[in-house]
């Protein structure tokens, strides 16, 4: 993984969107401490689309608080989470954490997401010390490099963005699919946070947890083929396996799979390589999906 | 699906070794109630290795908790758990079942598995309303049919097998890998309980993740094909999402796939399908995993 040029936030360039997009995320992951083990995290109103949080931000979020409980020399490596309402954008989320196991090697917290008195989302993760061990993992696709990609798509024009795709603090580029399409369902996303995001390898595996609640939509809608209008799409559930370190702010490619769809609900996998091939992560994630027309 | 014949438990024959263990798990699955919301679970002592709790009894016996407490016209979709402590199999395990949100179309539960005055494992399951939407799946791979393979490797001679794979409730056959092994790591095994079991959805899904637990280490295993007695193994995490009705007392080919292994855990999905092709489950398991001489 590249870790070799260090994040500079002292002097944030106010004409550089994307790293004024980048300190939001930063902002939103800095939770405020209201007691030992309960966090209260904010919003920033148009990062959410019709008045709900961003389940993305609110997972990250919980990651955050979670993290916060545990030494820093364990990291994460496995979270699995349930959306269970919809997030008020509105008023802020308490989490609160339950401290379920310090192990010798391995950590586990889990994290509810309270809003009006009901909790929104849970979370629970495993945070492990670092151990060696065999090694083996998925082979990278082909795909063109994210350079290519900007010099031929370019970015979205500010006109087309909505509020929430505009205030995103990712960029997503898309690889055209390839023809005949491959025999499995998937498809290739290139990703990155917008700006420079601190080392610390919590901080880059929440920012990475944000945006990985981005693309099981979107590989649903190309799989289908059908108007993204059409369809009112939630997530269930959303699972992370945080195979090796890596940055959110270098460039992932993300070679999503549509697994399975039937009784209005979706599965999606997703394996995650850093631009060297390794590959950092795998998510799974279940979606409602519900067509219009059939409704 | 086949849902054509109906399961006869009421005269079991004494002699059928293989019924009398599907009656056993049944037994397994048959939860005292303490009061409401709080089952107690009990043992059948040769069916846990090293005194310790096979993990996908506890993942059965807890979603047969949280169904208890669910309408059965809702079936579970998806559940997703974490492995905490090893479970004493000396003393009963107590599941405490948090009804977390009853909605329009989704229920969700959590269940905590206690012994000694801890938590030994918690899972979460979403129940939902059928409801008709978009259809489709993975492609079941090609395999010999479980006749032929009963056929070419006949059962396991008794000396042979552990008191724990001889008390299993399932028969599991190995498909011989192919020959290239495939650029995938996967490997294909056939996989049905030993005897009849009831109809209803709950118990044959409770069936279902009790059997899950055994095959991703055993994908593992033949991934990096090292002699089992190298390897110390335990299930980490597990995750099972129920794409379609099926029944676990009905032969299922199970297509695993060993993902990545890093920091001394592996990952394996797995593509669970009917006879008929189709596709019943995906199950995502991580296990940490020791090499004795790397120890």
């Amino acid at each position: 993984m590249s870790s070799s040029t260090t994040a500079d936030l002292t002097v944030p360039d106010e004409s550089d969107t994307g790293q004024l997009l980048a300190d939001r995320l930063l902002a939103l992951l800095d939770l405020e401490s209201i007691e030992k083990d309960i966090f209260r995290g904010r919003h920033l109103g148009d990062q959410n689309p019709n008045g709900h949080v961003f389940g993305g931000q609110v997972a990250a979020q919980a990651l955050m608080a979670a993290g916060r409980t545990v030494d820093t020399e364990r990291a994460v490596h496995s979270l699995h989470a349930y959306f269970i309402r919809a997030g008020d954008a509105s008023v802020p989320i308490v989490f609160t954490v339950d401290r379920i196991r310090d192990g010798r090697s391995f950590t586990t917290r889990r994290v509810v997401a309270i809003q009006h008195g009901h909790a929104i989302f849970a979370l629970e993760a495993s945070f492990q010390l670092d151990q060696p061990g065999v090694d083996f993992q998925a082979t990278m696709p082909d795909s063109p490099a994210p350079e290519t990609l900007l010099a031929v798509t370019g970015p979205i024009a500010p006109g087309e963005q909505s509020d929430f795709e505009a205030g995103l603090p990712f960029e997503i580029l898309r690889v055209p699919p390839a023809d005949p399409p491959p025999a499995r369902r998937t498809n290739l996303q290139w990703l990155r946070a917008t700006g420079r995001l601190p080392d610390d390898p919590l901080t880059q595996a929440c920012a990475f947890t944000y945006a990985s609640d981005l693309f099981p939509g979107s590989a649903i809608v190309e799989t289908l083929g059908i108007d993204y209008t059409d369809l009112r799409m939630a997530s269930l559930d959303h699972a992370v396996w945080f195979h090796r370190p890596g940055r959110a702010d270098d460039w992932l490619l993300v070679e999503s799979e549509s697994m399975s769809a039937s009784g209005s609900r979706a599965s999606v996998t997703g394996r995650v390589f850093a631009r060297d091939g390794v590959q950092v992560a795998t998510i799974v994630q279940e979606l409602m999906i519900r067509v219009s027309s059939t409704d």
